[in-house]
C-alpha cells in the first residue's frame, strides 16, 4: 500500500514540475514575441509590399487607361489616377480637371478632344476607374502605416529615431534582426548594413567596399557630392551605434547631443571640401 | 506671277493630301487600338495582377498577424482575413466569432484565451486590420472585373464563351494577342497555348510534349483521369478552334451545337476507359 501512494506521489509530483516548466518555455516565447522592435520590423516589411503592390497595379493601370487616353502622361502616379478619375472625353469636365491639373489643364482638354484612344462604355470605364481608386487606397494605406511606424520608432528606439529619421531606424532595425542585434553590430557594420551583395562581392573578388548601405538614404549623405559620401556615412553610421545602445540598454535620451556632434562633424567634413 | 502662283497652289495640295494621310492614319490607329478584344485582354492581366498583389499581402498579413494570436489559422484566406478583423484577444466578443466561424469558434475562442501571441495596443491591432481590410477591398475588386470579363467575353467571343466558359476564352485570346490572331491558329496549337516553355523544351531535349496548356482549366481536363486528359484535351481543342472563327468571321452563334458534339465526344474517350 505504502509504496503504492509513493509511487502515486512521486508521479504528480513530475507531472507538476513538467507543467511549471511548461508555463516558463510559454512566458519565455511570449517574451521572445512580444519584443516591440518586431512590430517596427513588420511595418518596414509592410511598407515595402504595399510599394511594391501599388507600382504593378500602377503598371496595370497605365496600360490599360491607354485604350482609352494613350496621349495623356503625367510624371506623378498620384496624378494620373486623379486624371483616370475625372477626364471623360465624352463629356469634359471643366472645373473638374483645372481643379485637379492647373495649369495643365487645357493642353490635357485638347488632348482629349483628338485623342485617337478607343470610344469606351461607361461601364468599360468603371472597371479601369476601380483599379484607380484601389491604388489610391493602397497608397493611403501605406501613407498611414508610415506615420505609425514613426511613432513606434520614436517610442522603441527614440535616439535612433532622432539622429537617423525614424524610417531609416526602423529599416535598420530590420536588416539588423532587431534591435538587441543591432546593438551587437560594430559602426562600420551598421555603415554597410543593407549593402551585403556589394560586401561580400568586394571579399571575394576584391571590387570596391561599399561605402555605404541602407543609411545612403539618409539625405545628408544622398545629397552630398559623391566623394565625400563616405566620410560622412562613416560619422552618420559611428552616431547611429552609440544612438541605438542608448536605446537598447540605457534607456537615456542622448539623441540632441549625438545629433549636435554629427552636424558639426558634417559641416567640416563638408568644408574641407 | 503665274508661276508663283502655281507653287503655291501645288504646296496647298501637297499639304492637303498630307493632312489626308494624317487622318487615314490616325483612323487606323484608333481602329486598332479600339479593337474590343483588347479589353478583354486587359481584364485577364488585371485579374492576375490583382490575384498576385493579393497573394503578397497575404502572406504579410499572416506573419504580422502572427505576432498577435499565431496559434490562429485557417485555410481558407477570407476566413483568415475576418479572423483578423473579428478577434480581440482582450475582449472576446462570443457572438461575432461564431458568427463568423460557427462550429470553429469554441476552438477559437479557446485558444484565443491561452494564445502566447504579444499583447498589442488598440493603435497596433488597427494597423494590421487596416491592411486585412483592403484585402477584403482588392478580392471584390477582383471578382468585379471577373464578372466584367465573363460579360465582355459572351459578348465579344460569345461562342468560345460558350464552349470553353468566359474565363477560358479570355485568357486564350490574351495568349494569342487578340481573336483574330486566334483564328489563324491550328487547334493542335490552341491545345497547348500557353505550355509554350514545355513545347519548346520538347523541342529542343525531346522530352515528352505538354498534352495540354491553358486548357487544362477546363473542368472537364482537370477533372478527368490523367491519362485521358490529352485526348480530352484535343476534343476541346478542336472545338475551340471552330468557335473562335465563328466569333471572328461569321458571327453566327452555333455554340450549342458543338458544345452538344463536344459533350458526346467526350463522353465516348470517358466511357472507352
Amino acid at each position: 500500500m505504502i509504496r503504492v501512494k509513493e509511487e502515486k506521489v512521486r508521479e504528480m509530483a513530475v507531472s507538476s514540475v513538467r507543467e511549471e516548466f511548461i508555463k516558463k518555455a510559454k512566458l519565455k516565447v511570449q517574451d521572445a514575441i512580444s519584443s516591440p522592435d518586431l512590430l517596427l520590423i513588420h511595418t518596414v516589411s509592410a511598407i515595402d509590399e504595399l510599394n511594391r503592390v501599388s507600382n504593378l497595379l500602377f503598371e496595370r493601370l497605365v496600360e490599360w487607361y491607354g485604350v482609352y487616353f494613350p496621349e495623356f502622361k503625367t510624371n506623378d502616379p498620384a496624378k494620373f489616377v486623379q486624371g483616370v478619375l475625372v477626364i471623360d472625353r465624352e463629356n469634359l469636365d471643366q472645373k473638374e480637371i483645372e481643379m485637379a491639373f492647373g495649369q495643365q489643364a487645357q493642353s490635357i482638354i485638347q488632348k482629349a478632344k483628338s485623342s485617337i484612344g478607343a470610344k469606351l462604355s461607361q461601364e468599360d470605364l468603371k472597371q479601369i476607374r476601380q483599379l484607380a481608386a484601389q491604388l489610391q487606397l493602397l497608397w493611403k494605406l501605406r501613407d498611414e502605416i508610415e506615420k505609425y511606424q514613426e511613432a513606434l520608432a520614436n517610442k522603441i528606439c527614440p535616439n535612433m529615431a532622432y539622429v537617423a529619421g525614424p524610417s531609416l531606424a526602423a529599416k535598420l532595425v530590420a536588416q539588423a534582426g532587431g534591435l538587441k542585434r543591432l546593438v551587437l553590430l560594430p559602426s562600420s557594420t551598421i555603415q554597410v548594413l543593407g549593402a551585403e551583395k556589394a560586401l561580400f562581392k568586394h571579399l571575394k573578388t576584391g571590387s570596391k567596399p561599399p561605402k555605404h548601405g541602407l543609411i545612403f538614404q539618409h539625405p545628408l549623405i544622398s545629397k552630398s557630392p559623391r566623394k565625400l559620401r563616405g566620410k560622412l556615412a562613416r560619422a552618420l553610421a559611428a552616431k547611429i551605434a552609440i544612438a541605438c545602445k542608448a536605446d537598447a540598454i540605457t534607456g537615456n535620451f542622448i539623441a540632441e547631443k549625438l545629433k549636435a556632434k554629427l552636424d558639426a562633424q558634417m559641416k567640416r567634413i563638408l568644408q574641407k571640401e
